[in-house]
């Protein structure tokens, strides 16, 4: 039996978070739409325990969905309801989800069509599934504006070059480079015309912004309960329209060949259960707030806007992407801030240090040309004072503010 | 945008756990090494915001297992060298480590040899990854042994029939059927012989009783957090020899047909990042914990088997699987029970009932006949109680105790 010696496990004791939501103003892009709610961290420990979710599973459908207590059915219905979709899963992760419509919806060697600036999830999500991506372009800088009509001529090559239609088609809602917003609805009238599966990435826009499935053409939508809705991770959504049930939540069809073993109540492509925990009692306890929060988004786009125009007033400093800007996920390119950080010791890092002794992070320690941040969830008084701070600390690199 | 009525968010306020821990003694056979340390419960708060543990991601080799604030990447080590395993990953699930496995070491139409008590997981896994069964039997009742050596004729008899060897074997450590521990070296002689790789499922046994994978000639050791390491559901461990580290923890190579982007650093079936939150850092608050508790393995099976004694005292009971026990999953057979339901006017849930009553729960409400329970982590004195109790209960409904 290995013996691990006592001192190691000394860093294992008090695990604590330094950035903790109460200290610091968090900039981080990826975590301003999970960080939980008060019922959500009630509800993470009440359900702490492993598999504390199926005191009631029921012996007959034993499926985290047949589950009454607590709510876990009723929540997938609400969810997908909220959606606009007529079905929903809660999964590992946003990237499990396409993976799932990927494996079920294509056979070895298919193609997926996705957009220039898709999440890298997707694309090892189609490796995993063995399908192979086709990427529809975007304008480059500044903008770097998807050209959504391209899905078109994207899905006419895969037929061209297969003599079948692509798997599936993906579009990333707001992607994570730019924050760009897209017309979903737009993609989703190509997929319509060609019969193909509209996988829609919603996982920085549902939770945080209204979305309607139906309105958008999506028959696979796809988020991240720890992305965007106040949820612990990992914490994925699956939702579908009806048609495609049968295909993505197939039963599973398996039978042991001496024991005649079969398991036929599992949805297979999802490995059966889930997350059978606390982070989908999290999800489920900010459910009330995130139907209440997406009414809000305006203040948020609001806030953002107000941020980058502060940020603007830096010496060759601007936003990239699409503008206005329709996302709280925002590129920042700084000319300004990279000439400072050539004539500054600490090089990259001054800003990160700068930023941190005023008690903001989450902007990516050593850069200054490029950098991402996201202000959602932030009061109107800490976006102030992220500005104040940015101008602050130009202002002492003798930069000239506008 | 669709709207939900407040009135149904109402069921999503104030979500509580009747069976907790302190509650109740709760002997559900898949719960009891998955019951939170103290230590594990704060961890579990401090990271509970979504991508918590994402705050000191390495820009350049953004992996969750680089991570040195919490100390996730060393953490990986110590357990791989725990389990005398050579590296180990958290993933999502035990069985999506199994999936893992299945998918990166067969081409779909391959087999896997699995035991016939093996869980369902293995087979939906199995399935995801296209991959075919062949099953190991077992002697049927009341022993329910596996015929270890028959691991030999079966993969021969893949070979024989689509020219090549079994893409890998599975044998489940302790089934959850019966709870019976096999001796895994035995079947680590037949794969090394063969040169297929061995996944040992020690969903059930690593995290609760010793385990050594070398000794055992495991080349993968899959386990569940949630199920047996005292953490939060979802979780699940994939630890392997160096030699499969190539395939299974293979990184992309998928490559963007217009972008050109790639993600090399990712390993793809894992989908990059698994468990980026709370769940893991519960893992690894609880392991020092884990760490010790592995060495009163023997104490717990004493338990489970004055448990069986007093059970057994109770007219036509018996416990089946191998005697006697070693391990504290425990699938019994009550002959007498079955006949005092079939008077009584609450049928078979009178025993749920009448346990519940006094405080006991975690045996499937409706069973009498055959149910499972699990003693792991209770105290002698709480083992004592629930003995009382089963005797209370059968004497009650007239039936002799020896």
């Amino acid at each position: 039996m290995p013996e691990i010696p006592k001192e190691r496990l000394e860093k294992y004791l008090n695990l604590q978070r330094e950035f903790k939501e109460e200290r610091y103003i968090n900039l981080n892009p990826i975590q301003r739409g999970g960080v939980l709610t008060d019922a959500a961290r009630e509800a993470l420990l009440e359900f702490g325990d492993g598999y504390s979710t199926c005191d009631w599973c029921p012996p007959k459908t034993p499926r985290l969905d047949a589950i009454k207590r607590p709510p876990i059915g009723q929540f997938m219905q609400d969810l997908a309801e909220f959606l606009g979709m007529d079905v929903a899963r809660v999964v590992t992760r946003c990237r499990e989800a396409q993976f799932i419509a990927f494996a079920t919806l294509g056979e070895p060697g298919d193609y997926v069509v996705v957009d220039g600036l898709a999440h890298y999830s997707a694309y090892v999500a189609a490796e995993l599934a063995r399908l192979k991506v086709k990427e529809v372009p975007h304008s480059g800088h500044p903008e770097f504006k998807l050209d959504l009509d391209a899905y078109a001529e994207k899905i006419e090559e895969v037929k061209r070059e297969t003599g079948k239609l692509p798997a599936a088609v993906l579009l990333t809602h707001v992607d994570y480079h730019y924050g760009n917003l897209n017309d979903a609805a737009v993609v989703g009238k190509i997929c319509k015309k060609y019969g193909v599966p509209f996988l829609l990435n919603s996982a920085y826009t549902a939770g945080v912004m209204p979305i309607d499935g139906k309105k958008l053409g999506a028959d696979i939508l796809v988020s991240s309960g720890h992305k965007s809705w106040a949820a612990s991770a990992p914490t994925g959504i699956l939702a579908l329209k009806e048609e495609l049930i049968d295909r993505v939540l197939a039963r599973s069809k398996i039978v042991g060949d001496w024991s005649k073993h079969e398991v036929g109540v599992k949805e297979y492509a999802l490995l059966g259960c889930t997350v059978m925990g606390g982070p989908l009692i999290s999800l489920m306890a900010s459910f009330p707030h995130v139907v209440d929060r997406v009414e809000h988004w305006g203040e948020e786009v609001e806030k953002a806007r107000y941020l980058i125009e502060q940020l603007e007033r830096i010496e060759g400093t601007r936003q990239l992407g699409i503008k206005p800007k329709q996302h709280t996920l925002t590129h920042v390119e700084s000319e300004g801030l990279y000439k400072a950080s050539q004539a500054h010791k600490r090089r990259g890092f001054f800003l990160y240090d700068e930023l941190k002794r005023r008690g903001i992070v989450g902007i990516q320690a050593g850069l200054t040309k490029h950098f991402k941040l996201n202000t959602y969830g932030l009061t109107k008084a800490k976006v102030e004072q992220v500005a104040k701070a940015f101008l602050e600390i130009a202002k002492d690199q003798g930069l000239t503010i506008k």
